[in-house]
């Protein structure tokens, strides 16, 4: 059999260890590999990669870097018939590919779906598969999505150093932080587990599942008393509908200001009390020198249960994780689902996990926290 | 002896290892410390806290813990004579003070010659010292600042993995990153290092000590080649002496912009090419994480240090650090100079370590940094 690999939107900091878990298993299992670069996009010009030659060594490192080894695309193939099949197909043909692995998040996996049905309309032998990875962990059909427990693990860090740091001040000061999630809040909400690191403090989350009023923002905050930490989902959006980031706010000193949903809501509460706010930004999809262990064991895991699931000749499939419920210890196993029931669908933050249950929820993703030794 | 320690300025990651330093080093002494809390404004109120009772299991997790342990200020001690000295000296008396080690950067020095020199002219029986503390790394007759190292490696890690995740897109994208540092350009130009870790990068570095002309910038740009990553202090000024920071800009939206340096940069250079900015704000000097070996050591080092030269009878002291000239590897030593050589000095980036001779200067302080595998 012959794979071709490729990786598709935004980079986490475990999507090449996803990336060599398919290398690796198909080695093992006697399968070429080569890689598609930049996604379906670079596949499209015929840009590839022998991926062969590459040292276990090497194959390590790769695991550990940032970015997409491969390159990566935000290209969203067109609904077939389409003359792009044509040339993807021809790709498929004159390359001998058997199957073809799409590491990615929701478009890549509509991505999946399209080449699928595509191969089934022109008798084309192809298997097709879809494997996770997002930062914002809201594909369907899986626990959590690989990436976003390294994330997750991150901001928690960082969060606390944060909130930790501000305190050195006898004034009160009250700590905003905007993360990733246009469409979801899975990474502001797991900003939660801080009360579990900082002793005392309380952590506001403003996420896209729940429109934001500003006068009740401001009333809440004015009742609580620091320390006190607000975790922003970048996509958060107003009682109309509209997105925070897309209004302007006029700070204290008479400035119009546009920028993203934290600095808005920075902005808007520093009218009321001192603020602090920072922005992670990339960091939280790069940072591999904090990733969790759990992450990158599952990624790894996934790659290679996709190439499983090739050799049992399976087809238009994702590999989703599940949880194993236990009572001790945290496990998990693989799901293989059908295609179509993860492509075009968005996974919101069930209200089941809104505020403290979210805590359960996330923990044993993220694994081992720092603990503070610090005074109030 | 009893010793009065207390903290001061914006927090490092290392500043609660300096606090350690000195109480572990008093106890092996037989020394008493007692905390003064939120430095000299806090010491006015009459604030302090016992610091005999902490065990060694708690001194060892305060000093991996950000924050100031004690609590700091941003207070500036008048000219003597002044009647904060009758409350400054009447708390010393009352608890029977014999020296004074104040963790700080430059404003807290200029509080310890003041506080040594009132001393002197009361005829009160006061050994006073002052500890080096600062991300910024700008106090002189020091080859370097405890928290300093810390925060050029936090900020060489993420800038390497926001720079390598950058890349896998085809599209050639320009990252810029704004780095701490009003008065001098010492952060910023430690991700010079950020060309030795990702193989093929340029690093542009702007900096207070070189007045940057936007026109000049834009040109510059545009002649070089990606991947390029701009590290921007946030104190750079134009050749008029005006802060970058303080000027309006109109983004691409036609929207009247005020932001950081960096922010501005960004959206100047935006014009003409596409960019990625990120400013990782408070974590540069919070993130106890990634703290550098060399920093932890030499921060618990200064303080032991400071106890030391109290316990030989020295006043008016600053405790710098020395590098020691070797062919092999880096070491240190501990240098005790006059604290009034100083007090209300900034030390700038020379002219000799501008560009690639700051490898040098940075490297030994950081110690090992990531190696990634990535394809260009």
């Amino acid at each position: 059999m012959k794979i071709l690999v490729a990786q598709s939107g935004g980079p986490t900091a475990v999507i090449n260890a996803t990336l060599t878990g398919v290398i690796e298993r198909a080695r093992d299992l006697g399968y070429e590999v080569i890689g598609g670069l930049h996604g379906v996009e670079g596949i499209l010009e015929s840009k590839s990669v022998d991926l062969s030659t590459l040292s276990g060594k090497m194959l390590n490192s790769i695991s550990h870097t940032p970015g997409a080894y491969l390159g990566s695309c935000r290209y969203n193939l067109p609904q077939p018939p389409d003359g792009v099949y044509d040339v993807l197909f021809n790709f498929f043909n004159s390359n001998k590919i058997d199957a073809f692995l799409y590491i990615g998040g929701n478009d890549s996996m509509d991505s999946v779906e399209k080449i699928s049905k595509e191969a089934q309309r022109r008798k084309y032998p192809l298997l097709v598969g879809g494997i996770p990875k997002t930062v914002d962990n809201d594909l369907v059909e899986t626990d959590h999505c690989p990436g976003y427990p390294s994330a997750a693990k991150f901001l928690n860090v960082i969060a606390s150093e944060f909130v930790v740091d501000s305190m050195a001040y006898s004034k009160p000061v009250i700590c905003i932080i905007e993360t990733m999630g246009r469409d979801s809040g899975w990474l502001a909400s797991s900003l939660k587990m801080v009360e579990k690191i900082v002793d005392g403090l309380k952590v506001m989350i403003l996420i896209p599942e729940l429109p934001v009023s500003e006068e009740k923002l401001l009333d809440t905050v004015n009742d609580m008393k620091s320390p006190l930490l607000i975790s922003v989902s970048e996509g958060i959006i107003n009682e109309e509908g509209k997105y925070l980031s897309a209004l302007e706010t006029v700070d204290n000193f008479g400035h119009p200001k546009l920028g993203g949903a934290g600095e808005h809501v920075a902005t808007l509460i520093e009218k009321i009390a001192k603020v602090k706010f920072m922005n992670p930004a990339f960091s939280q999809r790069a940072a591999t020198h904090i990733i969790s262990e759990v992450d990158y064991r599952e990624a790894k895991g996934v790659g290679a249960a996709a190439v499983d699931t090739l050799a049992e000749g399976k087809n238009a499939f994702f590999v989703g994780i599940e949880r194993v419920q236990a009572s001790i210890g945290y496990s998990s196993t693989i799901r293989i689902v059908s295609i179509d029931r993860v492509a075009n669908e968005v996974r919101k933050v069930p209200e089941s996990l809104f505020e403290n249950e979210f805590i359960d929820y996330i923990a044993p993703l993220i694994g081992k926290l720092p603990k503070y030794a610090f005074r109030r």
